[in-house]
């Protein structure tokens, strides 16, 4: 796996908060949801790799069992990382006569699909995670080095909107593509007219908000925002240090140019309102990008921190995700699968607030106008940013 | 105030949660709403009853200034109830002349109107804070004798659905009467076929959940209110207790018949979940509400506990708040109000979820339509029960 | 009682810490400790006044049973203060014929003196309790008015030492008096020669200290000591506010020359190590004492702050209690009586510190060279303050 | 370092608790020991290996500057162990000239001597800091394989007393072999006669006040022990699950003959009490061992495990340490070193206990009957256990 190059065997097991799993425990975990809901149930002989691997490297599916406590992944140094990979190894073998067999259950390729997406977001948590992890060391050590036409500032054009005339719209997962089932059923909405950025806020616009006093004007923030605001002391995103911010290649000069990155819900929204905007709901988000040609670049053009936007189309993938105004629950006509793997989605469906979009370090693959991510408001360690949205006419 | 009648002095600086406000609180910061918003701004040569009430008796307003700790609301001693009460009288003597006056500037009859309305909600938050705290007194002290009939159990009608053809529909205040920010703009929204309980669900029906295990099966709750259920070791609404349960008349023998109350937003969400049903959306909830005769009975009629429904129109009031599905969020088109005055609602429009419908002890003059009540999916100590939805066709 | 003289109905039920129990729950556990004690062991006959109270009031006593929790003492609104007081007097007329009886047991006399004995340390606890509570509150009420001479500023005597000799000493109660179980039994200990203040440190020089930076210097400290001075940012005494601090008088300049007081034991050896000496042991304190004329002034005088020292004989009680760097542990020999009685003292014998002397707050009677008062190191609300020591020769 | 033999690289970084430092922290820290009070102060022309290891690897001298949060030792996972092992290299490297130079200031000997004790008390550390963390690891993992003759269970000599006579008796270090500040100056104390028990209190016997519901009786506990019983659901030593217990050599049977390990202080004090007899002092435990030959048996043996005690002389050391009466204070006449390295010992004389002795993985060079080791009485960690004492006569 690629994205390991940049890893000693010493981070492999770093965990600096509950919500920041290790390295390993993400290797081990997707290799546990393969056997766990493909080779146990549907593949009769398959020889479980280590019995207490059920309890350790499951993540939250109560229909399994239990679980071990998420905040103490960081605390098994066993198995090691060999024994992990020999787990991977061990389960991979176990899958291939499965997929290459004609005469196999269907059910074996759907979720063998499921899984690929599975590890999918997982190999973006594993950069989000490990920054947080790594930022958490004094010596701000890099994960990997910045490709060389990363350094040199930019100009980010000059904000503008597009418009939309809204109306009664449908949005939602449509057609045959893989979608998870928080991205269905397709249904249909009424919006009013709207307006959209066409590229989300920069460093150097934000910053401008931090120097108007952004932090320390309530009438700016929602109330829990606010309360947080006081409570954890924040002053600026997250990995802002001074003139520089941490980043994926270590602590460096902030680009005044590039999205501004690492903020939460309740920034965003009080960026908004110091903006004189508001943050887009989902659903506006969604019509609005689907009318535009996607252009996704996903992690495999091997960006771990976001250009600035260039010229020319509106950026909606690719930089960073966008904080929407919607809270994140079931679509009209919602159902949620059957038995564990129902727990996929639907449990979460409340407290959270939906993100479009994608960022530098998400797959390709995931970069698609009905895709849902979430999150709580308090979240900062993912690469969240903002688009501003306003009402039109 | 009749709502004291049943009060010892000792109880007024009663605060058993930092959310549960002791009644002399409230007296003092209704009150201040008076002295604050219309006669420090608009009546010249007022005089401030107390300089220090300012930060005493404000309770979020951060464009008036700082705040007294909410949570130590009941560590005020003095002012004495007898101080209070000479405050309210000070206030209302100031605001008589003003509001007979021909000529006075209109904006004091508007604000008057809006800390009346502001004093109707917290009479009844008078009554669900203060059941809170003497339900912290292992003597179960009463604030008032049960009406002799109300001790009689009764049998519930049967559940029923009433179904609507959803499509394109406008809710929020229309019309003239008053209604607060939050109700604002009257806006379109489509719906699918739909269909609503005619009344909430009783102590029966919650029983059985419990019965069959309710609170032990995760696959039935949102993941934030099974974390809540282990953490709390929920087993049962807040105020049951064995086959009794703690009211405003003491603690007695639960009616199985009568509306089961105080459950927060993750337990009504398990029991529709569990029921085969689903929470309304708040708009599917006012789309309803407005195709039936309201026939609101408030607390003048001087109920503290709900009674069952009886057979006839569908029980849309006076019993019980009714979760929704909807988080709480600003229609399209709001617009928070200028100054400390519109911190109102707007502030609040994250993490909660709304309610619907009233209790028996909201003032009739709350109980409409496009009301809309808010609170945390955690929170228990609102008479706030269950309306099933379901999606129709 | 006179010292509820200066109460409203509304403090009698105050709680601002779960250290500092409320007015009437003092009144009302000082009269469990009679009922409990000797009217339901040794009255045959004896009505308890209500059944909830054995759990209400008792404190810590296991073996008597449950207890309700210490920090929602102040949410016991009911019991009235006139219902404590019917209590009261219930147990009071209980009680008197069998003091006048005699015939009766011999244990109800010594169990009554107990029950004084334990109502005075409660009389002087009412007092830290009550400063405590209404120091939370903004309007920095007054229990009561100074006497005129409290106000004037005076000028303290200049430090000085008293020497000891040390060697073979014997401490603990001695005589016929009164005295609690962890005042025995008498016994020897080794003491070098070593030497005493005449006088408790005062506010002036504390002040010197803290201008001296003693709050940003690590190495005065001890490492808890230090560590919590960090985490609650402590720069000053509990209550000074400013040049003044708040007393019972209310919130007034503080006297230079008057002992300073509210510190806590880590304060209390911080100061001690910044003047180049040490806190005494408490049998040096004791051995020391026993050498001088009392002269003990209680509360009974009606002082409820400090004077400052004035010349003439060492000031060892009536100011107030002076920490000692003695660990409260059991005399060699100790025992703890039998029953619940039993857990009077011995159980907290360990993680507090001892303290010498007496306040001017507390009952004349607990007075003496013997008495041990214990706190945990971190304590502040009572009337604590500083004697120097120092090794001789 | 033979005790890493059994070490995974994944293990060297692991902390689970603030007060477990991982394996590389140790290795860091006793390292940085000698730079900083040997090579910075006395190496002129030294050259410092990393800037930012004073911070990083600084445990709790204030005198020399930050500290790295001793809670997220675990989160450095850089620098990686082969740079630690560099790290040490280097300093060893520049210490090896000071040490062979004739002409070198002996306060480098003195310190160097230092340096050695400290980095013994962290060997000691290791073992008991990473048999913490691993123990929690659902999977056991075993540091190292125990001896064959480890297995076997054997039969405890029956218990018996020692009696001394007390008197005036002199304690703490003497002579001129190294000893730390806090066990001098000699000084003299008086002992009443009393017993101490010929060997520490066995799993069997503990089992037995298990069985007699020491975990659920109030009377035997101080009140703080107590607490923390209920709070904790404490209900028997650390590391025992069910009839087995956790173990470096894994979890394995458990011995009923060998001595009970990792009590606190309070399940030390509460058995002691069960028993009819006490804790001894400090002061009584090194008169009594004094009297004795020790024949210490420390790490270097290569045991893991405390052995059950053999007939014949009473066991003072090698098994575990033992809990005292004794709050960790500084002797009459102490006087803690200038600086820095003045924090060594005199900044903890609070709220912690003394333990005597010295346990099956304590290097026999700190085997004496002077050494004072020192924690809070809650701990539980350490090999500690229990010898009783009684009065005599």
């Amino acid at each position: 796996m690629d994205a390991c190059a940049g890893l000693e065997n010493e981070d492999y097991g770093l965990q600096a908060a509950a919500f920041a799993s290790p390295p390993k425990w993400h290797l081990a975990h997707t290799t546990w949801f393969f056997e766990t809901f493909i080779l146990r149930p549907l593949s009769p002989g398959y020889r479980v790799f280590h019995p207490a691997f059920e309890v350790l490297f499951n993540s939250y599916y109560n229909g399994v069992g239990e679980q071990h406590p998420r905040s103490q992944r960081g605390l098994l140094s066993r198995p090691t990382l060999d024994e992990v990979l020999a787990y991977r190894e061990h389960v991979d073998s176990a899958l291939r006569p499965l997929l290459d067999d004609p005469a196999a259950d269907p059910a074996i390729a759907a979720r063998c699909r499921l899984g690929i997406e599975h590890e999918r977001q997982h190999q973006e948590l594993f950069y989000t995670d490990i920054k947080y992890s790594l930022a958490a060391n004094p010596l701000a050590p890099a994960l990997a080095e910045a490709p060389a036409v990363e350094a040199a500032a930019t100009i980010a054009p000059a904000p503008a909107w597009l418009t939309f005339e809204g109306g009664l719209v449908e949005t939602g997962h449509d057609g045959d593509g893989f979608a998870f089932d928080n991205e269905l059923p397709r249904h249909r909405s009424w919006l009013e007219p709207f307006r959209l950025a066409t590229r989300p806020v920069t460093n150097g616009e934000y910053q401008a908000f931090v120097d108007d006093g952004g932090y320390q004007r309530p009438e700016l923030w929602l109330a829990d925002g606010w309360e947080l605001v006081q409570r954890e002391h924040w002053h600026a995103p997250l990995y802002w240090r001074g003139g520089e911010e941490f980043t994926l290649y270590g602590q460096r000069e902030r680009d005044s140019a590039a999205p501004v990155i690492h903020v939460s819900g309740y920034e965003a929204d009080a960026y908004a309102r110091w903006a004189g905007a508001r943050l887009p709901t989902e659903t506006e988000w969604e019509a609005g990008a689907a009318a535009l040609a996607p252009g996704p670049v996903g992690v495999e053009a091997g960006r771990l921190h976001p250009h600035p936007a260039v010229p020319g189309p509106a950026q909606f993938y690719g930089a960073c995700w966008q904080w929407t105004a919607s809270a994140y629950g079931p679509y009209p006509g919602f159902k949620a699968g059957a038995g564990a793997i129902g727990e996929y989605n639907g449990k979460f469906m409340c407290n959270q607030w939906v993100l479009r979009g994608g960022a530098c370090v998400t797959p390709a693959g995931q970069l698609r106008h009905s895709y849902r991510n979430f999150f709580y408001p308090a979240d900062r360690w993912q690469f969240s940013g903002i688009r501003l949205a306003a009402d039109h006419g």
